[in-house]
């Protein structure tokens, strides 16, 4: 499908954009030489480590750190004491921090602990032995506070208050007490009343879905050195240095220039890497101690102190015609955030009707504070779980009016013109195009087997644009760097090359893709949200073309010619005026040659805040057996189409909804925290939280549903969000249709649908 | 001496240049955090090493490194046979390098060895220790040939001649046979024969220096990582980055993208870390062995086999009028290039009589190879050497003349509107202001006691521009980055933070200044040649600049005003007009941290070409003490008058001046290559080779004379070449003075003083 979307004009076909070029990343990942967060080693660098909350829910008495820091080898010992208190800051809005207050008060506890695992104390020294040794000499008073964990427990009457002044807050109720809800949200169109009236079947169901893990591969790790003057190096492994720079800035009350980051190789964020942990600790132990500080969790501390996504509660109540025409649809999200306020629920409140042309419907979304780590973002975050809910009361209606799922869903998709549930009026989206690629693909054929079954969902994501800058430069001798401010968590490195080389018309092995850190480009949001492909490739993409902008006029200088008199084919300035060109056409090497003597170095900068992100859509199929003697469900086939806008780079796109899908399996199957009674996750390890590995998984069907984004230059669209909505509902779909219950909880581990099945059978 | 040059319209005073604020890199520096070239550690980086000739001249029969190799612990061992040859390739003019034939051959010695410590193999190792053990395994088999070092002898007839294929070359005359004259160069004007014949005096005098190097702290350095598909980061100090990318690039044929050039911090460079010894070594040595490598020189290497400067004999005739008035000047110039042709005769013949407005003259330059290390360049290249023998005889036509030396340089100085003899005519100098300077200064009614002696001198240097690459940009907090592509040697991160907060508005200590690597910006060509503060400083303005027009568009936008109603000053957009902007003005961090919703982050780059840097002018006057016992040259107090254009951080500029002084001082009295009859130098190490030390030197007074430059915005000069160009004459005329001998010959040994005492004392 390698149509040109632009340049219209000349109705080239794409030379560059849609192959699948060798990863300019990947010699150096698979030989071992990509340097990630703890693969810096500097001189006189310490190891600094985290003092963790053994309670789920603790006042803090009292920290005495002297024996600690007496211990030889020991070179600083810090608590929140050591950081700029900002409870009484005003409320800012992060890039994903809630406020900086909360952050600040989560990655080092001030006053309480609001979690088994929250830091409260932190130590440098010149061995892990010794840190280690010194954690042990931390001598701690607490008064154990009860604890909640459970989203609706949390919500009760009752229950213990995390934040005596968090007051729930919206709806335009009077705040009267304390309490764990941190805020309502609520979107509403229509008569909800007056559509469940002409509805024929009403179906009234809940979902519940376990806290799980990004499960990125790399623990967080960073390094960081504070000189005696404030300048400050920060080598961080994150989805957005510049985010991490801003934020340790903000919390340590630091000048952003004196704060350089340098964006390590990362190994796997998810959204879950757009924060700061380890980071503002590190700076505080440098300074203290005057040396580098390196700090790398250990899995179990990525477990207990970085934030998974949200359990949550969905109920749908939802009402359809008998011909298939959903009428109305009402549906509350109960999220938990963990230890402070900043669920997903937002999101999934605006997503989880968005596949759906309902007239009526109200959505309802409560954030509630729990103790247990503050969630982060994962994916879509927040659609999963809505997804869940919405699709299975679809799948529930269309089983009690008999109706093909797949038809249920044709017939209230939403299209182009309809007012998305959010708001604004879809444009150039592509769901019911996907919808048809899996209607006609072959899976759809197959027959099943005994205890087999098919799930079908569909999923959606806003994905989003916003600020990035992007350095492109010309060699002298003709190559091309392009340098981002975006950390390359899938495959940007490759599409940005790909897509300079595209304007500039050379190979893409004759540009190379960089990630510029903090002081050496200008600001750049994370890597998240599907934005980077779109907003860094449009910057990209502008600044190419200035440079093919510059280079006509570097060359109609030269040939002594307008400039009009120029064309840029194929890597090279052509001339227009006879006999102006003896030499012929002058190359990218011959222009950038002599760069000198036509105006100096050739280099341009291009700055944006993109808009015209175009939402993505999913559809998933998924087969499964369950085996009915141990309740395990094996995949037999899955097939995810989604509307990919136009692929850059096909098999980064293929491997993002790959990967997606095997998240969304794990979350559906297997994944979830497990706490003890005590508030103590149980299962904090890779051996006993099960995300899926290979041999769990089938060949995952990957199919490419190109509806061109007319905003970005090549169509593109964000891609890396949707693949993960889908598969919690499809799954749990795939298991009623092979055992004939509905299982309402996830995961849908062995036990449980063993348990289900035994008690249909009664 | 704060008046503004610029902006002119405003009549508004420098907040920032001209002020003298604590570098930005001093922390770092004292503190030992700054990381020089030899401070990067990376896992399972090896030590590479190198065999050197212990010969002076001799073929290479054959190299045998199959016993090195099979050292438990060596990964690689390379020869020339490892580097594309490139015998065959055209000349090509580089930044330093004479031709990359010879570049190549030497950091890799093939087929003959030139030079006594010529690279002629190299190990990778897993150790020092091994890698040493290795080069002693390495079995080479030499025909030695006889070889010449003094420049004069290597011209002679009959002299061992270093390459077969090298042929006098230039005026005009038919090449017969092979030479170790490489260049002829001649400038002259008006009629030499007519000028002598008007004069009434005639002085015909020889003075020749000894080669010296450079002797900057640092000795040269380097991590290569060389990974399988060709990417390549080379860690390296140097005066350019981009320079030692693309002569690696080209050495060893590989793209100029591929090879990423991270500068490390440099210890001292002064024109010998332009060029590369190591790197393309390295590279090899990372490739073969798939480690990175790093190397390291020894003390003794740095002096063995890097660039010193040219040895000299420059014989000069030169008649005058009673009056003074100079008729005629006849300058020859002979100097050692060393084993490669190169050296800087050529600057040497453009300078010599650049400070003299004399009608009538001849200057012949010869490039003479010798079997001694290839010279580098060194502050203002052959300068020294010419000023010393045209400033001494100066100085006899004077003391023949009766003529005060200071009348004597008033009298035939050059002034604004004479044409230089190097071509062009001379506009904005300050060359008379300078002679005022040093006319007027306390120092010169200091009496002088016995054995005492005061010798005055002027030196000229041109100035370069050329390519520089910035990119600014502004943080969310309003602070700025301003980085560069040009390694800081001598304050240019200062400077160029000062331009930039000028032009903002804002505080020095609100910009962060850095050197990014190849990969990061555009193309800068080295520091050197006194460009930084013009060149790079240039484009440092012009980018603030856009910026600064970026910020009142974004205010316009933002109170919705015309951009002519909007004014900049002291860091904030004011509005003209009344009532539009409630809330005052909008700072640099207002709009910075609502950039987003102005068009995105505020960035901007500016490549330029820098022309007009204006030449620069010194003259010095010295006092030094003669032990007449002893022959010990004591320097008593030295004044440097220097015309700056404008001080940008004058405390940077006075350590120039001082700097080059002291480094003029140590080439003058101390410092010399000694060489054995087998052609080993015999004093390579800073016990044996006397630099001075801080017990050698006075307080030296730096003056700074500002003509501004009116090509620069705000009036710079280039200032760190011309303080080395005076000092060697100064001090030879100041032991006549003081002593009654003549001294012809440097340094100016206390056993070559007393020698000329006892011969003069008959």
């Amino acid at each position: 499908m390698n149509k040109p979307v632009k340049p219209e004009d000349t109705g080239a076909i794409l030379k560059v954009v849609g192959t699948r070029p060798i990863r300019p990343d990947g010699v150096e990942k698979v030989t071992g030489r990509a340097a990630y967060g703890a693969d810096l080693h500097l001189p006189g660098m310490l190891i600094g480590k985290i003092k963790r909350s053994p309670h789920a829910h603790a006042r803090i008495i009292s920290i005495d750190t002297r024996k600690a820091l007496a211990l030889p080898g020991v070179k600083a010992v810090m608590t929140s004491a050591d950081m700029p208190d900002l409870a009484a800051e005003h409320y800012e809005a992060g890039e994903s921090a809630s406020n900086l207050r909360d952050l600040s008060a989560n990655v080092m506890a001030r006053g309480k602990v609001l979690y088994h695992g929250h830091a409260i104390a932190a130590v440098a020294a010149t061995s892990n032995a010794i840190a280690d040794q010194a954690l042990d000499l931390i001598e701690i008073v607490y008064e154990t506070l009860p604890h909640v964990i459970d989203v609706e427990e949390a919500m009760a009457p009752g229950a213990p208050i995390l934040h005596d002044q968090m007051f729930t807050a919206g709806l335009g109720e009077t705040p009267t007490k304390a309490s764990n809800i941190a805020t309502k949200h609520r979107l509403d169109r229509g008569d909800l009343a007056a559509g469940f009236g002409a509805a024929d079947i009403i179906v009234e169901t809940r979902y519940s879905s376990a806290a799980v893990h990004q499960g990125y591969i790399e623990p967080h790790a960073c390094v960081a050195s504070y000189a005696a003057d404030g300048q400050t190096q920060v080598w961080s492994s994150s989805q957005g240095h510049f985010v991490i720079r801003g934020l340790c800035a903000k919390l340590l009350k630091m000048r952003f220039s004196d704060v350089r980051v340098i964006p390590a190789e990362i190994g796997g964020g998810f959204g879950g890497k757009t924060t700061v942990y380890l980071e503002p600790l590190a700076l505080v132990l440098s300074q203290k101690s005057g040396h580098p500080v390196k700090m790398v969790m250990t899995r179990e501390e990525v477990f207990r102190a970085t934030g998974p996504t949200s359990a949550s509660v969905v109920t749908v109540k939802m009402g359809a015609k008998l011909d298939g025409t959903i009428t109305a649809a009402q549906v509350d999200l109960k999220f938990q955030a963990g230890a402070f306020a900043g669920s997903p629920v937002g999101a999934a409140v605006m997503t989880s009707l968005a596949c759906y042309d309902v007239a009526n419907f109200e959505v309802t979304g409560w954030d509630v504070v729990t103790n247990s780590p503050k969630v982060a973002a994962y994916r879509a975050p927040g659609a999963p779980n809505a997804a869940l809910g919405v699709e299975c009361a679809v799948d529930e209606l269309a089983e009690k009016l008999g109706i093909d799922p797949m038809t249920m869903r044709e017939k209230n998709a939403v299209r182009n013109g309809v007012r998305a549930p959010y708001g604004p009026v879809y444009k150039n989206i592509g769901y019911v195009e996907t919808l048809e690629a899996i209607k006609s693909h072959p899976h759809m054929s197959i027959p099943l087997g005994p205890n087999q079954g098919r799930g079908i969902a569909a999923g959606f994501w806003f994905n989003i644009g916003g600020e990035s800058t992007v350095n492109v430069s010309i060699n002298e001798d003709g190559t091309a760097i392009v340098s981002t401010g975006s950390p390359d968590i899938g495959g940007s490195r490759a599409s940005m090359a790909m897509m300079a080389a595209e304007v500039l018309g050379i190979g893409v092995e004759q540009v190379r893709p960089i990630v510029a850190d903090t002081a050496s480009i200008g600001f750049s949001t994370v890597t998240g949200g599907s934005r980077t492909t779109f907003a860094t490739g449009m910057a990209v993409v502008q600044a190419a073309e200035k440079l093919v902008a510059d280079m006509k006029r570097r060359a109609a200088e030269t040939w002594g010619v307008e400039i009009d008199q120029v064309v840029w084919q194929d890597g090279a300035a052509h001339c227009l005026q006879a006999g102006k060109a003896p030499k012929g056409a002058l190359t990218l090497a011959a222009l950038a040659g002599s760069a000198g003597k036509t105006g100096g170095p050739i280099a341009t900068v291009v700055a944006l805040n993109a808009q015209g992100a175009g939402p993505g859509f999913g559809v998933h199929v998924c087969d499964v057996e369950v085996d009915p003697e141990t309740g395990h469900v094996t995949v037999l086939r899955y097939t995810a189409a989604q509307d990919v806008g136009k692929a850059i780079h096909p098999a980064y796109v293929e491997g993002q909804i790959q990967g997606g899908v095997a998240q969304g399996i794990g979350w559906a199957l297997n994944e979830e925290y497990v706490f003890s009674t005590g508030g103590i996750m149980e299962n904090a390890g890779f051996l006993d939280y099960r995300v899926p590995v290979a041999s769990d998984l089938p060949m995952i069907d990957a199919v490419m549903v190109e509806v061109p984004n007319p905003a970005h230059p090549y169509g593109a669209k964000g891609v890396g969000e949707v693949p993960i909505v889908p598969p919690l509902a499809a799954l749990a779909i795939a298991v009623r249709h092979a055992t004939g219950v509905r299982m309402h909880d996830l995961p849908l581990s062995p036990s449980k649908i063993r348990a289900a099945i035994d008690a249909k059978a009664g």
